[in-house]
């Protein structure tokens, strides 16, 4: 069950002009499932994405790199149930052919096609299949289609993740429009599983680009379920400029800000709705560090907490046992971290000072707090001004479950 | 159940001359168990120890640190079930009146006396308990109550790890028997949770010291549970010099390299035996890493896979999903890797090869061997001549139930 992710109604997902969506069932895993996705747009749109570290990176993932560097992209193809990866050089040319596939049905070159996949890791890539669903595919290509493509790219999550904001940019009214997916092998250091989000707002793509990276950082990339980085993580924006506005060329256009605030909120909450549904979720915790020396310090003692798996079993068990969250902030690797100077507070509970327990601090408040679904860990350093938020979940038997069955 | 790990049997583990152990029932944690341990010597023994790197490290570490540092040790004294740690300015006094009530009753200076702790952290140490019960592990005192001792440092162990080993060195006949503890809370960069092992072998103690340091880091330092590093890690070695031999002063001596031979053994026998009773454990993974350009990075990839839950599910499902192992050597953080050049190894199975899967794998090959109780990952990294060991176990519904229910 996710912790407090709504389901998404299709009536609340609205189309953004210029974006079309279409789904088809390619039968790659197993039949009868949505598994196939192509979104087509304008080749004026601008289109900016951050991409998997991995060195073991997909196929799909070089190739959309490469496409993307070349620009006058005009779709994107996603497949889930198969990842394309350690698939050597036999995935590269298949993720070639699924560009190729696609291209050729929409009147495209194939270097204007970005490819995507999810799924399974070093098993070869049906890409028969695949070409054999995109006619069905293409033939589905809609504007108000977003709840059948936030199904098209689920792997192991129990429900899709969708969501649409409408606001003004200029005084232009925009639409903004994204969908994610992924509950496992999720870690930060790049974007999440997948995540695209399209608007109807004008922006130069080169702007667009830099403002990817940076909100990637506050929202795909501050999200861990287990700690695995994917070898597929891509966050693709696309803005089809089809909205009242002259597009935004700089930083310093005062337009900007409020684009950059309503695409924020956006990946913020898809990303937010991943963890939200990792595998055998039942809490969501936000891990806030302040006053550390650097962004990095704080971002390092908030993965600590987030990756130790006994943290994430006292969570998962309501057991407010809260001296592992100590010792992961003290082996987070701030090698002069000074302890006594550390405070802790779990929600509004003050729970360490000075080294040790808080005076004040009872069981009975920490009980409290841990029985919550959501639960905010404030970890204050006290080493200078900079602070950083990770969002994670617990560790259930239901993650063990999920990830011991998950090729069976 | 532990891994291949056969229970000890108290004949078969040999005195140690001028060592003597004594156990006592504290009451701790829960009465009826035996919760605190003494250890004896002549202060003219050499003693070496490594500790946790972790910053919030419990008291009894500091003080053990400071008067380690200090020389002439003559005793050692152990309580579990709760580490006095993250206890702040009353931790530390505990931790010296545990010291000051040893010294007492043994004719030694606090000063001469290491503490330590175990089990639960932020919770005040019942130094009243323990100093009531320490007359009764002193009274307790003999050389042959290592079977006693190792129990007396359990915590969620299953059961009591220790091991004797009889060699000579330069013809003197030595004798070395260690106990180890820990299951969970239980990573690389430092000993592990606790190990204790003792020799009569006569070696100066600077060179004891520098030797323990060497050997941690093919033993204690190369295991992992959970990835989380205990505030309590502590690996003491103790030489008393009642073998008839002249004491070894240099690392040029010829016995030299026999006692560390030896004692390496003990050492990676008893960190093994920590792993294979692992939380939960129901295999025991040794993941070799070859051909890296340093051993740091070699530890890397060792520890990406070893911590990675995804891959730690696999082994528990026995289930050969290997494309886990390529993605965790994908994030291990070389990011110059050439994954066309990296060779995957399951025991004798060729997994993966030029980026993908090795052309003659089979799935029955893979399925065969993660099906047994112990299996050796391979990593060959084509990059230089370094390489490192790691030893880890699975991630199973019981390390879940373990942690969830640990206090309770």
């Amino acid at each position: 069950m996710p912790v407090n992710l709504p389901y998404p109604k299709s009536e609340d997902l609205l189309p953004v002009a210029g974006f079309a969506l279409g789904h088809a069932e390619a039968g790659i895993k197993k039949p009868g499932r949505r598994d196939l996705l192509v979104m087509r747009f304008d080749t004026g749109a601008s289109v900016a994405g951050v991409f998997t570290t991995n060195r073991f990176c997909a196929a799909p993932v070089t190739v959309s790199k490469r496409n993307l560097a070349a620009g006058r992209i005009g779709a994107l193809v996603v497949n889930t149930g198969n990842a394309n990866a350690g698939t050597g050089a036999p995935g590269m040319a298949n993720a070639e052919r699924m560009c190729a596939a696609t291209a050729a049905l929409l009147g495209l070159d194939a270097a204007q096609v970005l490819p995507f996949s999810t799924g399974v890791i070093l098993e070869p890539l049906p890409i028969e299949k695949i070409e054999a669903a995109l006619p069905a595919a293409v033939g589905a290509l809609a504007e108000d289609n977003w709840f059948n493509a936030a199904h098209a790219i689920m792997t192991t999550d129990t429900q899709p993740k969708a969501m649409s904001l409408q606001g003004t940019v200029g005084g232009a009214a925009i639409t903004i429009t994204g969908i994610s997916k992924g509950a496992g092998m999720i870690k930060p250091n790049m974007a999440t599983m997948l995540g695209y989000i399209a608007t109807d707002a004008a922006v130069a793509q080169p702007l667009l680009q830099s403002l990817v990276s940076e909100i990637a950082d506050a929202s795909f990339n501050a999200i861990t379920i287990d700690g695995d980085t994917s070898t597929n993580d891509s966050f693709i924006v696309v803005a089809t400029g089809k909205a009242a506005m002259a597009p935004i060329e700089s930083a310093d256009d005062a337009r900007y800000a409020e684009f950059r605030a309503l695409l924020l909120t956006v990946a913020v909450k898809l990303a937010q709705a991943i963890v939200r549904d990792g595998e055998g979720a039942t809490k969501f915790i936000t891990i806030a560090v302040e006053q550390g020396a650097s962004r990095e310090e704080c971002r390092k003692v908030g993965y600590a907490i987030a990756h130790s798996p006994l943290v994430k079993t006292a969570f998962f068990a309501s057991d407010p046992n809260l001296g592992r969250l100590l010792a992961a902030i003290g082996y987070a690797g701030i090698t002069d971290l000074d302890v006594s100077k550390v405070e802790l507070y779990l929600d509004d509970v003050h729970v360490a000072t000075e080294g040790g327990r808080h005076p004040a601090y009872q069981e009975a408040d920490g009980q409290r707090v841990m029985q919550q679904s959501e639960i905010t860990v404030r970890v204050v350093l006290a080493r200078g001004d900079a602070a950083a938020t990770v969002y994670t979940c617990d560790l259930s038997h239901d993650y063990v479950s999920i990830n011991a069955d998950y090729r069976s």
